[in-house]
């Protein structure tokens, strides 16, 4: 089933009302989860709709509650979320850090007691969208074990770097872990084998079998002790800047993923190069001439899938998969 | 054989003065060297001076030159480095985005024209040794395919991130390829395999053997298209920040690699938590706790065996190789 975007906004808006948003906030918060979905990334947008009115309903999403400004030190800000819904909280704290980099070049928003922020690369294309670099990301729960260890105690915590360009901004949004839990589930679901190794088995052998590594939830950190390293190293940086929780705090509160620490960063491009556009599709045109590992590959610039994606779903409605949305329109 | 570390210190110092150096930055370039061979980084240590050399005789170092700042925005300053050394053009732009935070809370410095800073660690170290979290990364000349690609057009671009800690700062750095082409050769000649996948062999199978891997040069990007995605958009943000060259044209240049471009952000952490020291240790400690994978296994924070490895040779001399050490006294 595909459903007109501004459809889908309208009814997740509506029901975001009803749980006690006032209009403007549950028309920008539909709003971002929609723009998830236009991009390709359905797990991070209406999909995961249902599971953010759990989240309301157990009291963990505040939905009345602003984020505030508690120190401002010139071009670096710390911001409370006061746990209310993290993808506004996000932009919020974006659009500041934007307007801080149009004042001083760069501008850089620490942010404490926020929720799930849902697709991180939302923020990168909200910086992009104003002539900014966007880069941000947060901690999580515990979800993924540190190099060497077996057990789980540090974050996938998603890295975004965003720059401008017509007809599709450059947008790397990536995890720490190879792949997120969904991803994982879906590959076991449909009996297919993860494309890359994800993971290890119950022997302690790096796999790409989704069932095995559900036996261990070993999964795998991008670059083994690198992606480990970068997950420590971004929560501390979110967590003393913001003085909010780390993600060993996250856990220490409970099963659920709530009072996230974030940084959020914008550089305003337009002051440092004439021509961004240029140097930029020079790049990308070397990068797309490369030799092919076979002539199905495809070699894409970060973000160009999404912004392809992105321009159908404009056209032809967004997919939503019925069960997930007969559970909205009963919500 | 180990050195103690003043005597190599003032081996290379007077090597540089030689080679066209004043007193000061000879020396302030010499000890940027021996800190990384003290830390056990010696492949950007020591043990890469020859090549400094020769490429000071070849003219792409330019003794002589500074690194001047361009254009200043606030807290974002574009700067040139005037294709002086490398080490020192890094530390004296890590300086400048220090005082920046110093003053805005934040400070990045852009830089392009410069030569290989060698270790880019050592100016998260530099930004942690002033309580500032250093953030910083290089491009490369294009030396990994980009995802989905057989030949080389993308750089491997180191990132770093660096955090304050009492005993040892917490750092990362990472290129964003899995293994340096030093690295795969040393396993190759010692007739080791990589302890983990490092790139592709002649039949397009993710490969641990170095010697296969040479053969194809298809080196494997941290987290596959993830580092395919952040070695772009890490490029593209230094090259425009800077109005400086991208990796692309860093190899339109030439074989060797110079005129690099680089980004360079501290944060000052005391602005925004009264103890991060606390925080620090409370997730480390956490960390530390993790069921090992094996009786062997360690777990250790990023950064902690650099620190370990530096007290020792503080302690008892550098080791240097006899072969590399007899052609330094001889140049």
């Amino acid at each position: 089933m595909r459903i007109d975007q501004h459809e889908v906004s309208m009814v997740l808006k509506n029901i975001l009302i009803k749980k006690g948003f006032n209009e403007a906030d549950a028309a920008l918060s539909a709003d971002l989860l929609v723009q998830n979905s236009l991009d390709g990334i359905y797990s991070h947008g209406v999909n995961r709709f249902p599971r953010i009115v759990s989240y309301l309903d157990k009291g963990y999403i505040k939905p009345g509650n602003k984020p505030e400004c508690i120190e401002a030190f010139g071009a670096l800000e710390k911001w409370d979320g006061n746990l209310g819904m993290g993808n506004t909280n996000a932009k919020v704290c974006m659009d500041r850090a934007i307007e801080l980099a149009k004042k001083y070049g760069i501008g850089c928003v620490a942010l404490r007691n926020t929720n799930h922020w849902m697709r991180g690369g939302a923020y990168g294309l909200q910086a992009a969208d104003s002539g900014c670099i966007g880069i941000c990301w947060t901690n999580t729960q515990p979800n993924m074990p540190a190099w060497g260890a077996k057990d789980r105690r540090i974050g996938n915590n998603p890295l975004i770097m965003c720059l401008p360009k017509k007809d599709g901004h450059i947008l790397v949004d990536a995890a720490m872990a190879q792949f997120s839990y969904g991803a994982i589930e879906a590959a076991k679901m449909a009996g297919k084998q993860l494309p890359v190794p994800g993971g290890y088995d119950s022997a302690g052998n790096i796999s790409q079998d989704p069932a095995e590594i559900e036996k261990t939830w070993r999964v795998l950190p991008i670059g083994f002790w690198k992606g480990s390293g970068f997950s420590i190293a971004m929560d501390l940086i979110a967590a003393c800047l913001s003085d909010g929780n780390s993600t060993y705090k996250v856990g220490c509160i409970g099963e659920d993923e709530y009072a996230l620490s974030q940084v959020l960063i914008a550089i305003d491009l337009s002051k440092t190069i004439a021509d961004s556009e240029a140097l930029i599709n020079e790049v990308l045109a070397n990068v797309k001439e490369s030799e092919r590992i076979n002539e199905n590959a495809e070699i894409l610039y970060p973000g160009e899938k999404e912004y392809q994606t992105r321009c159908d779903n404009i056209k032809n409605g967004i997919p939503v998969n019925d069960e997930v949305w007969n559970k909205i329109l009963s919500l």
